[in-house]
């Protein structure tokens, strides 16, 4: 269990600082003087760097918030303790309580929609649909402190150090803190995101049923008190665009030694159950040449399939495999197993099913293709087949908000940052998903140890949070400054 | 589902027959005049191929004793009905009770050992312990009419054989009913010629419970008063060599078009548990190179047995595989798997383990070994356990009681035999496993429709029962000469 070390944090952090004097750590300075208001228009580059969040407060925050819905304690630290705050519980109404009063102690107008999602709007120069950090305050059942929780409280951040620094924007910012993202309670994700984009009706959002309970997400939110009375709607209430911070959930920041992500889309990803048929056979009795063996063959596709979307560019994983009989000495007639196929690429994760439906049968009727089959004894063949469960098309983000990404995450490493800011594609869900149909979107990665998530020991350092806090703040203020020059 | 149709298989007969003149199947000519005791040492080569089975006797026999424990209908024709005849009970009782009147019948002594084996002896023209036909007439619960039946009939059809033709042999003859060799209500298989041999203990074999249920072996034998006096011990109740007539339940015969399988023995086999560690991660934020993907790993190496198996002449098979966690989107970061692995020799088994043994982690790893890791991407590998499960070392055969198989085998199929004739080793495990040990033993194979047994539809035709008991009959006289010249 490591111990967080700020010394050593800030030494790292310096590294790749640009501005080596001074610790972001431990202390801050405005850099906007306080009394005249700085408008995003006028600021330069130089001036935007200097809107700096407060990194410690940020850190202190979200972990005071996190005692409500304390998980399992998994290190030493106070800090490493896991969540277990699921949608619409009385900790998750404590959570949106001190959301609802921070923001308006921030001088925030709040909305709250019919499914419960909350609107926390700062106002800018100009009327408008608002610019908007959005996350989520929900976790899973045995989650972590880190997954939508960073990105809620770097959105407050990024409101704290508006005011403070007296910086207006051209048009509105604010804050989203959506409902249910994880569907770990009731199992649909993204729910409340999806009802505001249209895509999951408000009837069906409303009767969801939790999972274990009679309880409905429209009479917990009766219940909390969180069912709003502004219309859960793109129409009714615009996005002017969503920016997301989160956490990587996965490795590749981390292995490849990145700190920013600037998130382009979101996978296209195909789920399929396939299904060998061969023959029950005694394992003693049977020789190779008379086996349909579906275990063996099933081994061969799933090998074949990482084979080939190494290959292309993709990514096949098989998660689920059953077989029958089951018994040490029987060959299994009958194997299923999922696969999870991903891509950047509509197109290019079709191509990759085209080329598996046609070479499956192939492989399984003992074939050679590539090096499959190459050796070993050809047997008398199994059959395939292929059931398609769950497709999602690929997400494109914002090219502009990418933009503003990428600029904010580079001002803030300096000239080192070439190799520590990658361009992403998410490989997980979020509300940036929805909100990408209706509004210019992206999102805006930060390592997370060893890649794990959804799991107590979820962690993500302070060095890394206040890195991504800062590129949100960068990349909103751009974004409204960019709002405003195309405007004129 | 086939109907018998005698006509055709009397006309497929006759292209294998050297006597192409008569049809085996409807009519027989005992060519062994009556009245006049032949015995085994004055019997040329020729008069031995005119000791005939009845071959339609046989069949109908056969399916008389399958009234008792009938199992599931699985075709038209009246014999298309499957066995539930489990060891000890009522029906059993009945097939026991049949057996001891027919060997009666035909001049028999009856012996009934402590764990209910029975031993019917006829006489020869010296003492010493007798040349026996032995088997079982315990079946699976789904079981069907051939598996252990066809072998104990096929015994009492070559004594009804040697009367009917007043031959005499020089030693006893005789017939083994072998107690519960399914293994299926009393969970150990071939338990009570385990006790015979001193592989098990007789506590052991009387306290061995059913399955479902408080009854013992002991408590069963008593009910059904067939707890014998005849001490359950290979000294005490010697045999002077086993032969045992049985179907393969495999499919080499029939795929490879023989009639006779000659067996020299029954595999070498061990049973491994095989465990791959990964780490489990999202199967869409984690790209190939940070994975440790235990199934993709599991795959390999499941393909690498059968590869490695098929290049060294033995067989390796997964029939149960589990992982975790278990979720379309999960890389899972556990998976145990079953490996099965064969040979005819302990040696070459020993070989093949250790070969395993040394290329596993390599492959896990992602090191190329053969054609493994050729394609793909590497990952951060995974780590490989075994444990081995069961450990049974192979069984040679007697190989003059072979030798009496095989030209029994021959003398009846004529000249075109070569390839009709089949030297075998047995995959499963047979009383004549434990009988080798004490006593020169062989074993005669015939085809099964498709390789099927342990199951209602397991099927042997009219023709290959007959062939089968003939070749018993005619391996167990040439030994019983063979003896008598080898004491002269
Ligand atoms: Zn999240
Ligand atoms: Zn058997």
């Amino acid at each position: 269990m490591r111990s967080i070390r700020p010394q050593s944090l800030c030494t790292k952090f310096w590294r790749i600082s640009s501005q080596p004097q001074r610790c972001q750590f431990h202390k801050r300075a405005f850099s906007i003087s306080v009394g005249r208001r700085t408008s995003t228009v006028d600021m330069t580059e130089e001036d935007l760097a200097k809107v700096e969040i407060d990194r410690q407060r940020l850190w202190g925050e979200l972990h005071k918030t996190c005692e409500w819905g304390v998980g399992e304690r998994w290190g030493e630290n106070p800090t490493d303790v896991g969540m277990h705050r699921l949608a619409l519980s009385d900790d998750d109404k404590k959570a949106r309580d001190w959301f609802v009063a921070a923001v308006q102690n921030l001088g925030c107008e709040v909305k709250i929609d019919a499914m419960g999602s909350i609107f926390a709007i700062r106002p800018g120069k100009k009327a408008g649909p608002p610019t908007y950090a959005g996350s989520h305050l929900d976790t899973q059942p045995t989650g972590g402190r880190y997954d939508g929780i960073l990105g809620v409280h770097a959105g407050i951040e990024m409101l704290r150090t508006l005011n403070d620094g007296n910086v207006e924007t051209e048009y509105p910012v604010g804050v989203i803190n959506w409902t249910n993202e994880e569907g770990a309670r009731f199992p649909i994700s993204m729910v409340a995101s999806g009802v505001w984009a249209g895509a999951v009706s408000l009837e069906k959002g409303h009767n969801l049923k939790e999972v274990n309970g009679p309880a409905t997400q429209k009479s917990e939110l009766e219940r909390i008190k969180y069912l709003g009375t502004t219309e859960a709607s793109h129409e009714v209430n615009p996005i002017g665009a969503h920016f997301e911070l989160h956490i990587e959930q996965g490795p590749i920041l981390e292995a490849s030694g990145g700190k920013i992500g600037a998130v382009e889309g979101v996978q296209a990803y195909r789920w399929y159950t396939v299904t060998v048929k061969g023959r029950d056979c005694h394992t003693g009795t049977t020789d190779f040449r008379n086996r349909s063996d579906s275990m063996l063959t099933a081994a061969k596709l799933i090998l074949h399939s990482h084979n080939k979307a190494s290959e292309m560019g993709c990514l096949a994983s098989t998660g689920i495999l059953n077989l029958k009989p089951g018994s040490t000495n029987t060959v299994p007639g009958s194997v299923q197993f999922s696969l999870d196929m991903r891509s950047k690429e509509n197109s290019k994760l079709l191509e990759l099913e085209e080329v598996l439906r046609a070479e499956f049968p192939k492989i399984a009727a003992g074939d050679v293709v590539d090096c499959m089959n190459m050796a070993g004894t050809k047997g008398r063949g199994c059959e395939v087949e292929w059931r398609l469960d769950t497709d999602s098309p690929a997400t494109k983000f914002h090219e502009v908000c990418v933009k503003c990404v990428q600029e904010s995450a580079e001002a803030m490493l300096g000239t080192a940052s070439t190799s520590l800011v990658r361009k992403m594609t998410s490989g997980a869900g979020h509300d940036s998903v929805y909100t990408s149909g209706r509004a210019p979107t992206s999102m805006i990665f930060v390592p997370c140890r060893d890649g794990v998530s959804h799991h107590p020991a979820e962690y993500c350092s302070p060095e890394d949070c206040g890195n991504g806090a800062q590129v949100l703040l960068g990349a909103v203020l751009r974004y409204d400054r960019l709002r405003a020059e195309r405007a004129n």
